[in-house]
C-alpha cells in the first residue's frame, strides 16, 4: 500500500482529464447531461436484457459461472450475481450483441456500453445512488468520446475497432468515480486502461466483436480497483511518445482530449439508434416509414420502392438476396420492405424468419436503390409507387437519431418495449422505465438490478 | 452452445499456427524442448515465490481476493485459493515484476511468463499431469515467439510492450490445449487474443508493466474459456488487413509464423537472465564476476575498474550516483561494484539499502565505462587495477544467458535459491527442485501448489 501521493508536476492532458473527473459532481451536470445519461441508460437496460438468449451473452455467462466470483454484482436480466468484474463482462457484452446501442457521430463509437456496463455493477455493489451514477457515467462518457476524437479517424482507418479502445478509458473513468478515487489515482485508471486498450475490426461479423466491449468494461473496473490499491502508472499514458495516442494512431489532435472541458459536452452529438441495422439505412427506412404512417400503406398496394441514397449505402448494405437475418442488416431492400410491411426495423424484422418469408421476398423484390451523390449520408429520397397509379415521395434530410433530429422519448420507450417484451412482463417494464426516469432520485441503484431478477 | 464446427477453408498463417497447436503431443517434443521447458518452469517458480512480497504483487492479490473465484487454483506461495482467471493474474504479474524473467533474444520478449502463468492453473485446476503442461507451455511459448518474430522491430519501436502483446498469444495457446480443444478453437482463441493484445512501453518503470504480463495469462485463459463454449472470432486475425499484425505493425513477416514448425524451436536463443537487471549490463558483471573469484579480490585491494562496453550501456544504464535500489539497475557502476563485491547481482543486491550503503559507494566511485563501438551487446573488457600495482584484464565474449553461453542448470539452481529463501525452507526448496526436475513422471501438476501453501 503506498502512502499518501506526492503531488503530481503533471499538467498534461491525461492529468487534466483524471483531475476533471475526480472532481465533477452530480450538481455540476447541465440539465442535458442528466437528460441525456438517463435516456443512455434506458437504452442500455433494453438492449442488455433484450440480448439476454443471444448465444454469445450464454457463452459469456457459462464462463463467468465457471470461474465464481463473491455475488456483488448482478448479470442484468438472469437471476446469476457474480463479481463486479464478471457482471460488467457479461453485461458489456448483451449491450454491444444486437448491433443496436447508440453511436457518437464524429467517432463512430458506440459510448454507452462500456462505461455504464462498467458503473452499474459498482453501484448496486456499493448501494451508490442514481445521482452519483449519473455523474461517474456522464464523466466516463466524456472522457471516452474525447480521446476517440483525439485520434479519429487515422486510428480507426488502421483497424482499430475504437468502441473497445475508447471504451476501456471510459470504464475506468466511471468505476473510478463511483470507487471515490482521488485525481491520481483516477489517472492511474486511464493508465492502466491504456495497457488494456484493445480490439479489431477483423472481428466484425464474430461474437468477439461484442467481446470488446464486455472487456473494456471489465477491463475498466480491474483498473480502478487496483488504483484504489495504489497499484500505479505513467501520469502521462495518452500524451507521451509511447503513450495511448502516438501508439495507436498515427495521427493526435490533443486539443480534442482537453478543450472546452465541463462546458462542451459529447452527448449532443450521440445518436440513439432506432433501428437494428447500420446509420446507412436510416434515412431510408426513415422515409419508408413516414410514407406508411402517412398513407396507412400495405404490402398490396405496391408496386415499386425506389430509393435515392448516399453511395456508402450500396456499398454498405447492397445484399439482394439475403437468406439470414444478420444478412438482412445489409440489406437496403430488406430494410425498405421491413419499413413498409411492419413499419419498424428492430431485431424481430432481422430474424431468420423475416428475411426469408414470402411476403418479404416479395417486397424486397420490388425496392430499387440509386446511388446520388448530391445526398449526404443522413439524407435519402424515397419515392413509391402504387398499383392506383399514385406517386408518393418523401425526402429525409435528417435521419432519426442523428444530432438534427434526435430519438423522441416516445420513440425510445418503443425501442425499450420492443426489446424487453419477451423478458420482462408489463407491469415491470412500467417500473423500470419509471426507476430509471426517476433515476436522480433512487437513492440506491440496485432496485434497478432487483428488479430485473426473473422470477424462477 | 455451436454444433460441431464445419472443416473450415483457412489455410492462412493463424489457421496453420492453430492446427499444429492443437495436435502437438508431448511425445512430439525433441529433448532440449522439454529440458528447456523444465529449465522455464523453474525459472518461473522461483521468480513468482520471491516477488510475492512485492507491492504489485500484493495489491494484485486483494484486488482477487475482492472480488472472489471458485477456489481451483494457487496463487503460489500463498494460501490463496481462486479462479484460474484470477490465479493466472497475480502470478503472471509475479512472475514480471523484478524485472528478471527471461529473454527471447531476437525479440527481447519475456517469453515464459505468459503461458506459464495460465498454463500452471489450469493444470492444477484439471489435475493435468507434468506431461500435458510441457506440451502446452512448449506450444504457447513458441506461438508466442513466433508471432513476436513477425512483427519486431516495428511494434516494438512503436511502443507496444511485446511482453503483453504476444505474451497473450502464449497463454491462449497453452491453455487451450490444456483443455483439449480442436483447432478451430484453438483458432478462435488465438483469434480473442488478438483483440485483448495490449500493453505499452509507457508504463516502463511503473507496476503497470507487471500487469502486462499478469493481463496477458488471464485474458489467455479468458479467450480458451470462451473458445470451448462456442464464442467465435475471425480465423484470419493474425493475417487478415484489420488484423494483428497490420494493425499493431507497419512491417510484417509471415513467414516467421509457420516456416520450420516443429522443426525449428525458439528455445535455444531464449537466455534465462543471471541477473536482476537490464542485459547490456550483463557482459560487465560477468567480467568482474570472473576476475573476482579468480582471484579472490575484495574492495580494499581495488583502485580502479575500467570497463569498455557497447554504446547502449551507458545509454541504458549510465546513471552515476543511485539513490534507491531501482535506479542502482540502471547504473552499470553500481552493478561492477556488486559484482566484486558479493559477487552477484540478484535482487538483493538492488535493495534501497544496497545502492546506499558507504562500501557500495566508495567502489561506484571508482568504476569507470568507456564505449567501445568494436563491441557487440554480449561483450565486454574489463580491466580492474589493484593497490598493489597489478593489473588484471578479462575480455567477455558471450556474456552468460546468451545462446552461446547459456546458463549452466547449477547457475539456475543458484537463482533459484536466491530467489525463494525468505519464503521456502530448505526441504522445500529441495523438494521442489526435484519434482520440476521430473516434472515429465509427475501425474497431477497439482502437487507443485500444494507444495507451496506456507504453514500459517
Amino acid at each position: 500500500m503506498s502512502t499518501a501521493p506526492a503531488p503530481s508536476a503533471a499538467v498534461g492532458p491525461t492529468a487534466r482529464l483524471a483531475s476533471w473527473a475526480a472532481s465533477l459532481r452530480f450538481e455540476d451536470l447541465p440539465e442535458m447531461v442528466v437528460r441525456e445519461s438517463k435516456r443512455c441508460l434506458l437504452d442500455h437496460l433494453g438492449l442488455v436484457i433484450g440480448a439476454s438468449d443471444e448465444p454469445a451473452v450464454q457463452h459469456a455467462l457459462a464462463i463467468v459461472q465457471l470461474l465464481g466470483g463473491e455475488p456483488r454484482a448482478s448479470v442484468l436480466g438472469t437471476t446469476v450475481r457474480t463479481s463486479v468484474h464478471h457482471a460488467a463482462l457479461v453485461n458489456g457484452i448483451a449491450s454491444h450483441v444486437l448491433d443496436y446501442d447508440d453511436t457518437h457521430l464524429p467517432t463512430i463509437i458506440h459510448p454507452t456500453g462500456s462505461p455504464m456496463a462498467a458503473a452499474l455493477p459498482i453501484a448496486e455493489w456499493r448501494s451508490l445512488s442514481g445521482r452519483a451514477l449519473i455523474a461517474a457515467f456522464a464523466a466516463g462518457f466524456e472522457v471516452e468520446c474525447r480521446i476517440g476524437m483525439s485520434v479519429y479517424p487515422a486510428h480507426y482507418d488502421v483497424g482499430w475497432h475504437i468502441t473497445g479502445t475508447a471504451g476501456v478509458f471510459g470504464a475506468a473513468v466511471a468505476a473510478a468515480k463511483l470507487l471515490d478515487l482521488d485525481a491520481q489515482r483516477v489517472n492511474w485508471s486511464i493508465g492502466m486502461a491504456s495497457s488494456q486498450a484493445a480490439g479489431l475490426r477483423e472481428q466484425f461479423g464474430f461474437m468477439t466483436k461484442s467481446l470488446h466491449v464486455g472487456k473494456a468494461a471489465a477491463n475498466g473496473i480491474l483498473s480502478a480497483l487496483l488504483a484504489s490499491q495504489g497499484f500505479d502508472s505513467s501520469e502521462r499514458s495518452l500524451e507521451a511518445p509511447r503513450g495511448f495516442c502516438n501508439v495507436l494512431s498515427t495521427v493526435q489532435d490533443y486539443d480534442q482530449l482537453t478543450e472546452g472541458l465541463g462546458e462542451r459536452w459529447a452527448f449532443p452529438r450521440n445518436g440513439i439508434k432506432p433501428y437494428a441495422c447500420g446509420v446507412v439505412t436510416h434515412p431510408g427506412i426513415d422515409g419508408v416509414r413516414l410514407l406508411r404512417n402517412e398513407y396507412g400503406l400495405t404490402a398490396e398496394q405496391v408496386e415499386a420502392i425506389e430509393m435515392k441514397v448516399h453511395p456508402l449505402v450500396l456499398e454498405l448494405t447492397g445484399k439482394r438476396e439475403p437468406r439470414v437475418g444478420l444478412e438482412g442488416k445489409f440489406s437496403i431492400y430488406h430494410c425498405a420492405a421491413m419499413a413498409l410491411i411492419e413499419g419498424a426495423a428492430g431485431p424481430s424484422q432481422f430474424s431468420d424468419e423475416a428475411v426469408t418469408n414470402p411476403e418479404a421476398v416479395a417486397l424486397q423484390r420490388k425496392v430499387s436503390a440509386e446511388v446520388d451523390p448530391s445526398l449526404r449520408e443522413e439524407q435519402a429520397i424515397i419515392t413509391i409507387r402504387l398499383s392506383d397509379g399514385r406517386v408518393l415521395t418523401k425526402r429525409i434530410d435528417a435521419a432519426t437519431g442523428t444530432p438534427d433530429n434526435p430519438m423522441s422519448d416516445a420513440g425510445l420507450e418503443a425501442k425499450y418495449r420492443d426489446l424487453v417484451w419477451p423478458f420482462l412482463p408489463a407491469f415491470k417494464q412500467d417500473r423500470l422505465l419509471e426507476l430509471v426516469r426517476n433515476v436522480d432520485k433512487l437513492e440506491d441503484i440496485g432496485a434497478i438490478a432487483e428488479l430485473l431478477v426473473p422470477l424462477e
